[in-house]
């Protein structure tokens, strides 16, 4: 099961993807009530609504993907990205040996500010006037769907309401430049998260999938989720103690090694280079960078 | 004149504080229309609508202060606030010597994430039992009037709306843990502003004002924002220079030199503390850890 927000019209739709993945339904059409954001429905997403939602999205109504504009899942989501920093073994060492030691017993958490979250196939400014360092990062975002704190590693799943897709496009001169690494990842449009919301009934706990990106068609990151170095349950439960996690708060769980930072000369993107970051049973996100 | 968010009757209200600081008058009492926040307010806050307020503020009539309950101005921001690391000289050599070398040729900016902003006369949890080294900063906050992006620095001053006093409360050992300092800075209720929010009008620009705290009544910080490594027209221009800032948003200026990490050994706050934060021609904000 799927969710979607979508532009039908000039309005602005919280809505469903069909399992056929050709059209999409708001969820008003699909019967589950009025609500003005997927934010709104996450909130209130019982059992109930949900079995409604997947049985709705089993339909061949709807109106067809093609004659509707796909906005990111979650458009402009309550607070700035969780982000958990070098969580893959692989992406530590890379990122060590261009930017030195990085204390990491501990989890890094930072975060990262959307003025307006970009979605699938959608065509960014690099922002190379600013910073010609510009970087991709794949990451499974996990979505929080109920208000938590305090949560005991073993019940992080019940307040997970799904998964996408997540680059975190990075600017890394500025990144580095200022010592906190926020405003280097917070330019406009570096959020880019999307397709679709896949609900956490779709995949298995805990998950293990392939997580990839590839830049003009070249395979760049290759690696799986069972190589955190902090899991999904810990990230949660750390974050959740001190912090009340929020319906519709997205946490990104960090990137494994291939960024354009880990070569030798480094890779940067370019004016007229697309990126695709994909993940096993989540979905493949395309950027274009102007 | 000066901007407030009360709690009436269990209604949250943007509104007015009287002149004469004794009374508060929702917009809509004061003829100024309905809004539902005060950050929708700031969005359409043209000369004429400020100017109406500024008529209304002179009124003695409206609800006693004390028989509502005053709430952070801007209770829930649209995004995390916008923080910046040691901006004031003796703040950076403290700092430095508790925790080592800080980058600092360009600003240090990170963010603070506000479940919901803590409001003047608050007791707040200090979250001891995760981290003992609970720590005050003195700050004037910075709230943008008008949607914005890459603004020069002489033009700064005309996308500001106004100025409130803000305590970026901060649990050192969770911020020094996780290599950035977002968690450390983000627990629950450790961003506190208020009383009010100051619309610019009431101070002369560039800003020169007294800022201090002091800790169950004695000083612990005493500067002047003249002493600032960067103004406020240089952090609104680098911050706009890519990231769009919108009305509501709050820039959270820097501490001076006497927070309790600086002293040797370092005097962390305790329960039963009371800190107090003031800023001349701002406001005094006072919290009390539970």
């Amino acid at each position: 099961m799927e969710f979607v927000t979508f532009l039908r019209d000039g309005i602005q739709l919280p809505g469903l993807l069909t399992a056929d993945r050709q059209r999409v339904l708001s969820l008003e059409e699909a019967g589950l009530g009025a609500w003005s954001t997927l934010t709104a429905f996450i909130a209130d997403a019982g059992p109930d609504l949900l079995a409604r939602a997947a049985s709705a999205s089993a339909q061949s109504e709807g109106t067809p993907l093609s004659s509707v504009q796909l906005l990111a899942p979650i458009p402009k989501p309550c607070h700035d990205i969780l982000c958990v920093g070098v969580n893959y073994r692989d992406h530590l060492e890379e990122s060590e040996a261009a930017m030195g030691k990085i204390a990491h017993q501990d989890s890094v958490y930072f975060s990262k500010r959307a003025h307006i979250m970009t979605p699938h196939d959608a065509t960014i400014d690099g922002h190379l006037d600013l910073d010609p360092c510009l970087d991709y990062e794949v990451e499974l975002a996990v979505v929080i769907g109920r208000e938590c704190r305090n949560v005991a590693p073993e019940e992080a799943e019940d307040y997970i309401f799904g998964y996408s897709v997540f680059n975190d496009m990075s600017a890394r001169g500025i990144q580095m430049r200022h010592n906190q690494w926020y405003r280097g990842k917070s330019l406009d449009g570096f959020a880019i998260m999307g397709p679709t919301l896949v609900h956490k009934s779709a995949l298995p706990f805990p998950i293990e999938v392939d997580v990839c990106s590839r830049v003009n068609g070249e395979l760049r990151q290759s690696s799986n989720t069972r190589l955190f170095l902090a899991d999904i349950p810990h990230l949660i439960s750390e974050l959740s103690h001190g912090i009340t996690l929020e319906p519709g708060d997205i946490i990104a769980t960090g990137t494994p090694a291939g960024v354009g930072m880990g070569f030798d000369p480094p890779r940067w993107l370019k004016s007229g280079d697309t990126v695709e970051c994909e993940i096993q049973g989540v979905g493949l996100l395309r950027t274009h960078i102007r």
